[in-house]
């Protein structure tokens, strides 16, 4: 699937995706990168992005990943998520970048690293996650 | 504070959890009480609510209870979040009950129960958070 | 099986507990508690006990409820555990209470307190942790 | 300090350090190697390291590292700690490398990558940790 198909399936299927205006930036077998273009709903006092915005930019940057590696897999939900917020990102596009720790056929655990554009060498918040593969028969 | 006070402060100064419809049904210093009411913006694929729905609702019972616990904090910051997703929550109000584990002059370390209307007793998520107080001289 | 049963099978299996003088306390199919008696060998600096110690406690309260649920599950092993440790535990037998967040064919999520001796209702560390069950085949 | 005495202070510091053989193999402000020689105490039903050596392991990869790069900091403890584990180890010696997300004047967060001997590339587990610095004041 090309990151263009992938980004319609993700906001198809979740219409928050489609409020935050997700992006999927690019995508292949080994790492997926998103982004939520900044407007100013997405801010918090101190004039930063919201912690809300960071945890569901790292969600779909490993649901890309997902489908950008192993095809279609709407269903596969997450179970667990962890997430590290270390600086405050300034008011401008957010970008997330999600890669393997470990693949096997009905789990998926990816880290997520976070940056503000232009940035890319500072992060903002770092996330590990575990995705449930083939959910429906967990 | 009451509950609707920290309500109007937290929706004041995060767009998005006006957006969420968020509300603070009740609050003290042991616990804070928080829901988004069900819309059909709020699913994904399998007609469940999204894990972001989930992360968002639970951040904010942390910082609700914060609030209700410590007066006006919204320079708090949460620096790390942590959430097991443990079964899917069907398409209605969702609830998050958040409760103090720590609390030292600069650190809030919360515990977090999320379940759906009508089902206090069964689980559709655990987090546990970390907010950073007077976090301006981090 | 009893919790005698369940200590003899972890020390068996995992020469650390023998080592820890790890004891399963009581266990049913609901909940296990394990502690792990004091010794001089558990401090650090502070005269506190260790991190590991408490990380040992914690993964081995779950193993105990898996197999006083489940029975025999050796090979079952720990995918992911997330300790927030909250206050420092006096040099004194620790224990830790691990009760159920979730169980699936093949995943246990547990959730389990620490606490030291006398002192139930102060926790010293919560923790969070998955188990992967008939891993063999994962 | 160099590695030598960073390895003797935490020996010195912590009995299950010394206990455990753990080596400081290199270490400077940027990232810490430590190591666990193997040893048949170590196992866990499988033939494989244990979850709490690899959680040993790298929770002292990121106690060296805060020695390395702050200097004596006996004081300070771990306040958060999540693994993931991602595949097997052999029962051979682990080797954990940690090193910054982020660093303020009162807690550090780290990442630890653990890996078999000879297998550098293959991570058996991933950490991420925070430490209190100064703690005795918090």
């Amino acid at each position: 699937m090309s990151s263009q198909e992938i980004q319609n399936l993700i906001r198809g299927g979740v219409p928050q995706a489609e409020d935050l205006d997700l992006r999927v930036v690019s995508s292949d077998a080994e790492n997926a990168l998103t982004c939520i273009p900044f407007n100013s709903r997405l801010v918090r006092p101190g004039g930063t992005l919201s912690g809300p915005t960071m945890m569901a930019l790292a969600d779909a940057a490993m649901y890309a990943l997902i489908f950008a590696s192993l095809g279609r897999q709407e269903m596969a939900v997450t179970s667990n998520l962890n997430i590290h917020f270390l600086s405050r990102p300034a008011p401008v596009d957010l970008y997330a970048r999600a890669t393997w720790m470990k693949r096997t056929g009905r789990q998926a655990v990816c880290a997520v690293d976070l940056f503000s554009a232009g940035s890319e060498q500072q992060l903002v918040a770092h996330a590990t996650g575990t995705y449930s593969l083939a959910a429906q028969t967990d």
